[in-house]
């Protein structure tokens, strides 16, 4: 039985095949025409020759905090994380942020842009409690299909708002699948006091840590460091993400060897949103060290900028180009880390578009995975877990 | 008699109104559902309350270049400017480049995107002569309304080649509204003898000057004190444009500050493309001054980096988030420059949405500019002097 049939797409410039999808998985690619096309195939979507490319990962996202939907809301905060911070506080609950409308309206638009699974932070707080959590969990369940994870996000600082230590721990023993942190030196004034919170809540229940790391330079590194010794000491290899790290791109490539050594040996990630006006984190380092790199939106349109669009494609395609990258291998690595390669993030399910892997598929208009990427056309057919989310093929 | 009737669209927010166009220029512009339709309007279209931009003008593209359409090439040139040029030189015969099927598919793709006007420069040198000229210029006559100006390009430099400055006085004599010229220093090694060559034919044939300038820093910053001196000694004020132009980004304040107030009072204006990986050009500065600012989107798709899709909305949007811009007023800045401000770039005529301006219209499902700018909707319809080029509105 299959339930859904792509049949005629083409794989990377490679001759046409048909998908067959069984259960949420690819069960089978084979040539296309070959397909028999009788009874037992409860769906068959023509690909219509479209390039196919595994479903987008969004390894880096923030969908509690958007007023996408909502009319425009002109930004009027002051510069900096910290006046960021104080102007999202100031307006939010008057926008009614977070919501379930609007966390599914971006959602949908990225989506509709090819992603199939997500990591999301989502603000936990001494005014918002864990109800971000469940607003989140409950927008994603409106698309089947997706898959979402969840950082419990400490925005405001952890230690300098006493109780939030207690809310991290309290959101991990709920499930949340990992807790996060911000800046321990320059937001919290303690960076072994956040980090050793947070390791301790991930060792207790299992969960994973997912840090925003915006400090730069030696501060930054240093952190970077911290995290390491603790992830060794409390055995939290592959568990351990930081999000931004500009510190790693900024530091010398002799201190920058290093800590990436430290880090790919303990399967510490690294979460990019290839920022404009930073040093990018550099792929090739980061691979030669095996150091995950995984790629993500940022926040999408809310109080701290009106910016974001939900299109992960155009987060690869700003990575590579503000990397300079230019030949054909350096381009499809970069493909690969949006597509294939962030399933690590995302609980580590196989997505590629092979037999066995889960039937997380996009289709496009575009000649092979390079030009897909340096002219990021719409994306005509998005399929997650075997179920149709995105279809404008017709 | 109305030619064209763009009826129920928005201005940046305010209530809806009709277009009416006539000439190539429009005519009125008068309250929504107000315009008799009757037997004098030739050609009525329904904006349904889309939102209308000025026409988008690309004061900086190389659509002479481009492999746009052709199979992928995968790029392999060694870095750097020196490298690329050789990487050209040695593969564009079998490209067939340039080609006026190649330069009318990239043109297609800008003015799907709403571009309405180009400035484009136009290789000139010893193995093409002024062919490219002529190629681009029956390019554009396939877009009735759709202005071009070319600039007269040495890419391979001039006075390293021996011959070219000849061919650049061949050109100005021929038409092209500019001549151009590329890193004196670095390239040609003689600054001062390539500008005084170049100043020398402006002077004579009443044509402008268009000088790519990558050299940064001092050397960079030095060339633009030349460029300065011979404008003023030569009387071309409002006639030369320094396109790039690293060195301002770089310098320091101080230093920026007087070349920005000496280019100001000499009507010398500037063109950017945005670069990632590099510090922007800053807008309010260079407003301070009195500097006009032109974008642009570079070469696409060609020798030189498979990169570019003609968008320069897309431009526009990197220009603004690169440089940290997020309120309403710096936006809508940033807009203004991509649209009615890019008029002086290619002959000054006015481009408003206002009765007596060219009738450069784009019609896109916004809900005021600073949201087309941040989210860069498809294009739903573009008019150039009346004439609408495309329409994706049925």
């Amino acid at each position: 039985m299959t339930d859904l049939l792509i049949a005629d797409v083409r794989l990377g410039g490679h001759a046409p095949v048909d998908l067959h999808v069984e259960g949420g998985t690819i069960a089978a690619v084979v040539p296309a025409g070959t397909s028999r096309d009788d009874a037992a195939t409860a769906r068959r979507i023509d690909g219509a020759g479209l390039l196919a490319l595994p479903g987008l990962v969004d390894t880096h996202a923030h969908v509690d905090k958007s007023w996408w939907g909502r009319p425009w809301q002109s930004y009027a905060g002051e510069p900096g994380v910290q006046g960021r911070i104080a102007h999202e506080r100031e307006r939010r609950d008057e926008l009614g942020i977070p919501s379930v409308a609007t966390s599914r309206a971006v959602l949908a638009e990225m989506v509709r842009h090819g992603t199939t699974a997500v990591r999301t932070h989502v603000d936990v707080d001494l005014g918002l409690g864990l109800r971000g959590l469940e607003v989140v969990r409950e927008a994603a369940a409106s698309y089947d299909g997706l898959r979402l994870e969840v950082v419990a996000f400490p925005q405001d600082g952890v230690l300098r708002r006493p109780g939030v230590m207690e809310l991290l721990d309290r959101a991990a023993a709920a499930g949340a699948e990992h807790v996060g942190g911000l800046d321990p030196a320059s937001i919290d004034r303690d960076p072994v006091g956040q980090l050793d919170g947070l390791f301790d809540i991930a060792a207790r229940h299992g969960c994973g840590i997912d840090l925003h790391l915006h400090d730069g330079g030696d501060l930054g590194a240093f952190q970077v460091e911290l995290v390491v010794e603790r992830t060794e000491r409390l055995g939290l290899q592959g568990r351990v993400n930081l999000a931004h790290g500009f510190a790693v791109a900024q530091v010398d490539p002799a201190r920058r060897h290093d800590l990436l050594q430290a880090m790919g040996a303990l399967g510490i990630t690294m979460t990019t949103v290839a920022p404009l006006g930073l040093p990018q984190l550099p792929v090739a380092e980061l691979d030669a060290a095996g150091v995950g790199l995984g790629l993500g939106t940022d926040g999408i349109r809310d109080l701290w900028s009106p910016y974001g669009d939900g299109d992960l494609l155009g987060i690869a395609r700003q990575l590579a180009r503000a990397s300079g990258l230019a030949r054909d291998t350096d381009l499809q690595r970069v493909v690969d880390l949006a597509t294939r390669d962030g399933a690590r993030f995302v609980g580590g399910t196989t997505q590629d578009l092979v037999a066995g892997s889960r039937a997380d598929v996009v289709l496009l208009d575009a000649e092979n995975p390079l030009d897909a990427l340096v002219r990021t056309p719409p994306r005509r057919l998005v399929v997650a877990g075997g179920r149709v989310l995105h279809d404008d093929l017709s």
